[in-house]
């Protein structure tokens, strides 16, 4: 649809992981029931809220395909596994044809039989040289592109013809197992079983030039787990999505600590917007991350915003730290919403539940606020799992979300006549 | 995907046809609300509650179509009518190509012209000889399988080439009616047309074999309505399902009183089990069948459970029947909380709302429960229709219910990352 002005700027709030299970150690409370957040139960009291199941009731979401569905694009329909959006989220360009994997930096046994640590003692150090010490190298006709993202993480994006995306992963997925052969997941598909073969040579040519880097002397000086090894995982291809202006009519920015959700963020043609002190981890600056949000409304009606340290905390079983971020984010929240005023339409609510009793994702809904001038209001009291469940927004889906901003926006083509 | 472990067990107990309608002999208040359920309503409040449209709302769904949804199949995608599952549930193969219907034995008149009683009186006196009478024989190039199920009910498998399965009934579905001839609904579908002469050819064939038989020479000297008709509906092919524990990553149990859900149950690849002193009605020994819940939940990490009789209850209008049967099943959910603790994961409601006023189904949704150490919990105090409305879990569709199970028991695979 065309541009759209309305004076508003809609702002969808993530905060990575947000819902949670009760946990014994917080009295039977979630870490979002436990948190004193002044501001977000006064943004509650004002606004309506509601639970939000990002994909659909019961789905374990990552944050890939929740980020897809909360922006308005049925994952089921587009969604083309991590890889793609791991790469270009850290600037890898993935052309079509191209196959994506997401890839950690790994802790191998010198005869690369078996994983000793999964991240390799979750450390960037040296990150940066070891991927370029294989970054462009050619296997057969193919174009390996390898870069590092944060911590651990990095990508690997294959760049040549007849490549097939349905390989199985070299990662064990846990330590202590040993490293697989990338196979085609049929054995007729020759596209994949060259993928297959790329990656099984370029994971050996990895080891060769990683084992003795000077990165990893240093590692070793330091107790350090090695990196030599890659791990790639979940390969796919580009997607065909249509941009977010184009869909919504709005041009966007987004402000996210996740690597492969500014990936999507590139792709719908968002401004992807870098905050120094974004560390996505509980040390994170939320005061310039909410800095930039208010400077990015200056400029766009829409702006995407993420902060991944209550997704971070959960996956560590740290109840505790993912009540100290929601409060963060909650400072965050009152730092916004005195700025934009008026002007801002806000919706708060989180990508999945994260449970950190359980330590991953897990399938129960978030709590959502919707909050602005605009916005009718409920009987809710606080923000939290149980109290939003008797809101009036009652059960949503993550592909509800736009739709609802839009038209508190004023913004929103009309369906009909 | 792959089998999968968590320690947990997941039980989904369905009491057959649970919701009902307000009764002005309960004050106004439904079965359900009317009974004495300390245990149900115990786990009510430590648990979460909602309102569960069995296929979607307002749609009247059969205990078949309920149940496929139930375990994740949408019924509008695989429902082959209800003939083949009745069929396999009581022990009759379905091949690719045959046709399978559901049955009664019916009373008709000397003529064959009006049928007397739909259900012979409700009585399965000599129904297993009666059936052995005509199991086998062939019409043209067809064999016919006939077998009796419970009381006055059977299955009807016709196995032979190009045969169809869009034939109208010849039960008129009320007493007093005449007979009908089935038809093909298209009179240009001539694998249809082939269904249809077989079927009324084996009518005729049947009625002369059963109207002097012995048995109904006994049946005519105890005053029960002879069993002098077969009576086949509801024609329809063999599905294409894919297995549930290839679906859900877990081995299940199915222990029911529905000759259908056992049908389904077989189909599905899961253990089905039977339970001497289980009758499908309100005599049924319920302490049995908790006592072969808490067996199966030892070898399996799912077990589906149906009590049938709240739903014959309610066809019968029988209102404190009702009322019996589901504080008898209150008792049986105690026994098998107490036994597996705090390894259930637990959900319990119906498959269709069955109103005591009207007799049949309808449309209302079912309260539901899902009980366990990782669940949330809500302010719910009772379960009933009403106290549920009120719930966290909002209103869910019976497609949604394993994945919240799964996601409740930690073995629910991510999609995405």
């Amino acid at each position: 649809m065309p541009e759209v002005a309305s004076g508003y700027v809609g702002l969808l709030l993530i905060a990575d992981g947000l819902g949670d299970r009760p946990v014994p150690e917080l009295d039977g409370q979630t870490p979002l029931e436990a948190a004193n957040i002044p501001t977000l139960d006064r943004l509650a009291r004002e606004g309506e809220c509601g639970l939000l199941d990002p994909v659909a009731p019961g789905v374990r979401g990552g944050s890939d395909t929740s980020h897809l569905s909360l922006l308005g694009y049925d994952p089921y329909q587009v969604y083309p596994g991590r890889g793609p959006f791991e790469a270009m989220g850290i600037g890898l360009e993935v052309q079509p044809g191209d196959v994506a994997f997401r890839a950690n930096f790994a802790t191998v046994d010198g005869p690369m039989k078996t994983i000793l640590d999964r991240r390799a003692g979750r450390s960037d150090l040296g990150t940066r040289e070891l991927a370029a010490a294989v970054d462009g190298v050619q296997i057969e006709d193919v174009i390996c592109r390898f870069k590092e993202s944060t911590v651990h993480r990095a990508a690997l994006v294959l760049h040549g013809p007849g490549l097939g995306d349905q390989v199985t992963d070299p990662d064990p997925h846990e330590n202590g197992l040993p490293l697989l052969e990338a196979r085609p997941r049929n054995p007729q598909d020759a596209a994949s079983a060259k993928t297959a073969r790329i990656v099984n040579a370029f994971l050996r040519l990895a080891f060769e030039r990683w084992q003795h880097h000077p990165v990893n002397e240093r590692r070793r000086a330091l107790g350090i787990p090695v990196a030599n090894l890659p791990l790639p995982r979940g390969p796919g291809r580009s997607p065909h999505l249509e941009p977010f202006q184009q869909k919504w009519g709005l041009s966007a920015a987004c402000i996210v600590e996740v690597g492969l959700v500014k990936g999507l963020g590139r792709y719908l043609g968002m401004e992807v917007i870098e905050v120094p002190g974004s560390t996505a981890g509980l040390d994170t600056d939320t005061q310039a991350i909410g800095g930039a949000v208010i400077e990015a409304a200056g400029r766009h009606p829409f702006v995407l915003c993420n902060v991944k340290g209550p997704d971070v905390a959960a996956h560590d079983h740290n109840a505790p730290g993912k009540v100290a971020i929601i409060e963060k984010i909650d400072a965050m929240a009152a730092q916004i919403v005195t700025a934009l005023g008026d002007r801002l339409i806000l919706a708060v609510t989180g990508d999945h539940t994260t449970a950190c009793t359980y330590g991953d994702h897990t399938g129960e809904p978030c709590p959502i606020l919707f909050w602005g001038p605009t916005v009718r209001t409920d009987s809710v009291q606080r923000f939290g799992e149980r109290p939003c469940a008797a809101g009036a927004v009652g059960r949503i889906r993550g592909t509800d979300v736009l739709r609802i901003m839009t038209s508190y926006m004023n913004v929103q083509e009309k369906f009909g006549a």
